[in-house]
């Protein structure tokens, strides 16, 4: 097997999984890289940060799901730089040689040239990203209920999420529903369905990929658990206690940030051309430019040649553009020519909370208990795993009866010991 | 209700958490004061470290297990310090005084004066302590997986568990699992089946508080499962990748600490006298001496007065203590004369792993399989909540039939970004 020709996937989200999937029991050798030892379900993660779920509910260990692949190797190992023209990688420790490579090591938050306000705003990309936001908000409350200074405890109870896309809704609707249903009879000195929920939004709507009409269900759905919506606002600053949008200030003490990704810095290791964002551009048949052995594939790269637009960075894409690297990369060892990459959108989602989500289909809108549902199929459907699927089963449905949430669990460092 | 005398419980673990349910509906204002915003299941608390189980599985919010206790007020905030004469407690920020005082604040990890070891050698009290074992245990192979140095991978491949009671004999048990099923196949480079796991035992036998025939049950399992077992191996240094016993050195790059707990430090501010552990003597009554308001219950304390012996630091003592001294409270805020403890030994067990595990339950001594399934029951008759029984009784059946764990999650701190 050792003079078999060897492939390198970089990252082992959607893209680089499916990738190494595709190349299964293929006439090649398979390295995986990645620095987590985990697959993770992204556009589960918000349920992470808003205690419906644990971490391990929707992470599936990358040597489980690839142990029959024999020809494919997986290493925990961050890879520091990437030289095209000697086909090779630099890990922490040691080089890597390859015959093709596939980058799909994805995105990470962009604070647009405010990287200061990460602090005071996290962003929701990892694992870690969803326990600390966890731990903010679940603490926030615990803080409100010992505090005296009224505006103080007013600060404690607002809750800002900046950037009004998919993930900013789902996060805002989750915040609404634990004030208004999961803890809303827990405390006794403070009462937190009066919790202030705030999203902003730069545009002059939500969901700007969706069509007007369920960016307005979306919103309805949000005002309904008790979510101020709020469009055309654009953020200034973010300090430790407040969000300032120009000369108005709203006081709270946790920000969350669902407005910006950019590419994984190792992109800038490549010396090709990027777009604003860090992305490769790539060429029709996903390859970097000027490098036919090497791809790049999801969120680290950016697909126009399709329709003049760039692919949106959601899972489906990441899927379609592995398992069609998969075939580029064997047609490119095997001297034959490589093929363009074509999406088929299947539609798109968003969930705003209990029974109230909104989907397009083809040319179905559809919005409210419906459009749940299918999300909920979709999402169970595509987790990875029996486990996977039946614990997030269970805890929706524990959820749905109980109206709790079955991680509400704060971890993380403590001050001092008892 | 704000004129009902007022009861400082303080600690959320079995002893706080049964204290503040016997209280609840009493006359009396109760606020039960944690660190944590969860009470812990901690004999699981070694699954969550093997990767068995989820965090949130064997925790439970104090705020919902407490919901109904009209009474009741859960406050996070940690103790500074006690003021037995003034009858208040000093917290991080603000104090808090009381009518009657119950302190359940449990115990941490004791390195006999060689606290230079906790770096190398974690122990296991906390989720945290869970989280990070887990994380060690995982990585290590990830390292062993990319080592080329042969002694080094040895190192690597090498688990050193220092103390031979119930939670080493468990932590030891699981590893063997982890290494002969759990992971057997999922590796390339390696082969984790030859991984070294070695419990340590300063004493003659392991369990030594269980009768001599489960002690050499117990070592027959582990060492079925792999597990090297020493007795009278007493650690003399331990180092970021060796333990010294004298003058032999065992190369481990991962050894965790079960070898000795203290009482909480809270202790050392209350100005009576202690044990060597930094545990309060109490009175048959459980009241710290010469304060009859106050009392001390679990794994703070240390009660001689039924047979001579120390109680051991086990959940049913807790438990029994916690019901006991809410009674003892409601009497001597009554002005009634106060009650002696006394605790019903029900039996004790600890587990191997697959099918075997040991028990006394009165007169008998079982092991093997009906020991077994006797500790499962036990456990998921006691978890709190149906939502924890249920999940955690699916993660131990999924990982029966399929040999797997469920939470093989690598989280925490990482080098650099991708």
């Amino acid at each position: 097997m050792a003079d078999l020709p060897h492939v390198v996937v970089v990252g082992g989200g959607f893209g680089g999984l499916y990738t190494a999937r595709a190349l299964a029991g293929r006439r090649v050798r398979v390295t995986l890289l990645d620095r987590r030892n985990h697959h993770l379900f992204q556009p589960l993660l918000y349920q992470v940060a808003t205690a419906a779920l644990n971490a391990s509910d929707i992470a599936a260990p990358l040597r489980s799901v690839l142990r029959k692949a024999d020809n494919v190797t997986v290493l925990l190992a961050p890879v520091e730089r990437v030289d095209l023209a000697a086909h090779r990688l630099v890990l922490d420790r040691g080089e890597i040689g390859y015959d093709a490579l596939v980058l799909a090591a994805g995105a990470s938050h962009s604070y647009f040239g405010h990287e200061e306000w990460e602090v005071f705003a996290p962003g929701l990309k990892t694992l870690e990203d969803a326990l600390e936001i966890r731990r903010r908000v679940l603490l926030a409350y615990e803080a409100a209920e010992r505090e005296r200074d009224g505006a103080e405890q007013r600060a404690l109870l607002t809750f800002v999420v900046i950037g009004g896309g998919p993930t900013g809704v789902e996060l805002a609707g989750a915040l609404g529903e634990i004030s208004r249903q999961t803890i809303a009879r827990d405390f006794r000195l403070i009462d937190p369905t009066k919790a202030r929920i705030v999203l902003l939004e730069g545009g002059a709507r939500l969901l700007s990929a969706f069509p007007e009409s369920l960016s307005r269900s979306a919103e309805d759905a949000l005002r309904r658990i008790g979510v101020e919506v709020r469009t055309t606002a654009i953020v200034t600053r973010v300090t430790a206690d407040a969000v300032w949008l120009g000369g108005e200030q709203i006081r709270a003490r946790t920000v969350l940030w669902a407005a910006g990704v950019a590419a994984a810095p190792l992109t800038r290791t490549l010396g090709v051309p990027l777009d604003r964002s860090g992305r490769v551009l790539v060429e029709p048949d996903l390859s970097i430019p000027g490098h036919p052995e090497a791809f790049a594939i999801g969120d680290i790269c950016v697909f126009r040649h399709q329709t003049g637009a760039a692919l949106p960075g959601v899972a489906p894409v990441a899927i379609q553009q592995g398992r069609a690297v998969a075939d580029n990369v064997m047609r490119r060892l095997n001297g034959q020519p490589t093929q363009s990459f074509r999406y088929r959108d299947r539609g798109s989602m968003a969930t705003i909370g209990r029974a109230a989500a909104v989907a397009v289909v083809g040319r179905f809108e559809l919005s409210g208990l419906i459009a749940w549902l299918a999300w909920l199929l979709v999402h169970i459907v595509s987790l990875i795993g029996f486990r996977n699927r039946f614990l997030v089963l269970f805890e929706w449905a524990w959820a749905y009866v109980s109206w709790q949430r079955g991680a509400r669990l704060i971890t993380g460092p403590w001050k001092g010991r008892n």
